[in-house]
């Protein structure tokens, strides 16, 4: 059944084995391989007053994918798992997944099947790095900003959050090729894109931590902050044109990725040179580990709080 | 919190990152990696009027892990993603998962936490193949039966189901040193172990097809015939001392391996040398592909089936 449903993707090449066995055999170069996995839930991780299950598969792939994104790597491989009431439109799951793993450029190679009460979608990716001067890339962690480097993200925020918004609010989905800041909002929430190509530019321009902004920067500006053993002055947050400053500062899911460097211009200049829109400043790493400040105010705290962090 | 729970278990080596970064960074040699993700939700694949989330956490990490057994692999690296109701005893589950990864030899290197109205437990597991005479071995599919090779098992079938049945009628579970059949098939419910060092030495002893039986040999071999094109005529199955002949043939979960090949005196002597039991044989594939049969009768339809196979 697994095996059929990524049978929608093209077959492995020659000596790997995909779906149908035991395991997958996916063949890799030596050095550091990235895994990840992620569970999106039903009615907890997706609305599904709002979506559809082909968005929720499509986010759940998503999702996985932009953590091999905020350490720089290149997305490889997929495992997806689910359990779910018998009567689940597989299908439909599956139109979402394969969509977001053709699009992200990665391979389904196996899953697995179970009956529960509530749909349950885990992801499971691996990723590797590109080729660096002195063999292959060194993968960023959120632990290694210094006080004095700023804190730039790949794109204005909210995005996601303010089309979960506007869809509740009876915007329609966007069609094929609706723009504007609405469409592009609702787009944003059903149909996450992974940083792929900023996350592997920023790892080349060596920046010194970066990480994906999953549940928002409030949160997760705070978690590199600790993680690195800095303070945090954020600044002038950027918000996408449909968003307000609460679901900037807040919303999660948007997946642009947050990146700390001693050199912005520099940073700025890869960028540029890539063709990737240019990254935003948001503030800047403190000295002082108990600094939490918002455009010189104490920095509210806001953003998705997973039930057991 | 995934950090926390995982910090049991011994750290990383040098240069690799696990949990508590957007993904995990783990050093592997080039060759064929292998990976498989299994999903066990409570109430499903585990009762938890007999079992404990101890168990539930230790079985699905076996299970996962028997995946890799089941290739001729060697396992290497396990992702735990949970979902589940908040007052879920977390500390409770991750004894079984950490007991059970330190059993088998696998690093828990990242997970993920949610929640769900009901506990599922995602087990991601990665591994490799040790090294043959010409690089790395290569890993054991289903699908390379021949007609006239025999089949066999890697011990006596039945003891998870003649222990979960000794479990719902009261039966306690084994302490530390309790011996014997009971205590026997009650901990290969509770406690299930992965055949990896039976399968590697298969895999080494150049077994034409092997896969695991986790859902039992009735609907396991037929799966096995299936991918092989071959007929199947199973005769005299060995089961163990506690188990039914009906839960010997429809028994899963006991993560026996079943192997083919043409050289079965070969392969006993193989497990000999290597110092494990004596492979047991359980019949033999026919040419005719159609054919399903069992001590000369016609193969009943017997196992786990899953709702959506």
């Amino acid at each position: 059944m697994v095996a059929e449903l990524i049978g929608r993707l093209p077959g492995p090449p020659a000596g790997e084995r995909w779906a149908g066995d035991d395991a997958a055999v996916v063949a890799v170069d030596a050095g550091p391989l990235l895994l990840s996995v992620d569970v999106a839930v039903l009615g907890v991780h997706a609305d599904p007053a709002v979506l559809g299950l082909d968005d929720l598969g499509w986010r759940a792939v998503a999702g996985a994918i932009s953590d091999v994104a905020a350490m720089g790597g290149e997305v490889r491989h997929l495992l997806v798992a689910v359990a779910g009431p018998a009567d689940t439109d597989l299908d439909l799951l599956y139109e979402g997944v394969v969509g977001a793993a053709r699009h992200h450029g990665a391979a389904v190679v196996g899953g697995d099947l179970s009956s529960s009460a509530q749909l349950m979608v885990s992801v499971t990716v691996t990723g590797c790095m590109g080729a660096g001067p002195r063999g292959p890339l060194v993968p960023v962690g959120r632990d290694g900003a210094r006080p004095g480097d700023e804190l730039l993200v790949t794109g204005p925020l909210g995005a996601a959050a303010a089309g979960l918004r506007l869809l509740r609010a009876g915007q329609p989905g966007p069609g094929g090729g609706a723009t504007g800041p609405v469409a592009d909002a609702v787009r944003a929430h059903r149909r996450p894109v992974a940083r792929l190509a900023e996350g592997a530019v920023a790892c080349r321009a060596g920046v010194s931590a970066m990480m994906d902004l999953s549940d928002g920067l409030g949160l997760d500006a705070s978690r590199l902050a600790v993680a690195s053993g800095v303070g945090l002055d954020l600044r002038d947050v950027p918000a996408h044109p449909a968003a307000t400053p609460a679901e900037a500062l807040g919303g999660g899911e948007d997946y642009e990725l947050l990146m700390a460097t001693a050199d912005p211009d520099g940073l700025r200049r890869a960028f540029e040179r890539a063709g990737l829109p240019r990254p935003l400043t948001v503030g800047a790493c403190t000295a002082d580990a108990g600094t939490r400040s918002l455009d010189g105010g104490p920095l509210p705290v806001a953003g998705w709080e997973h039930p057991w962090d």
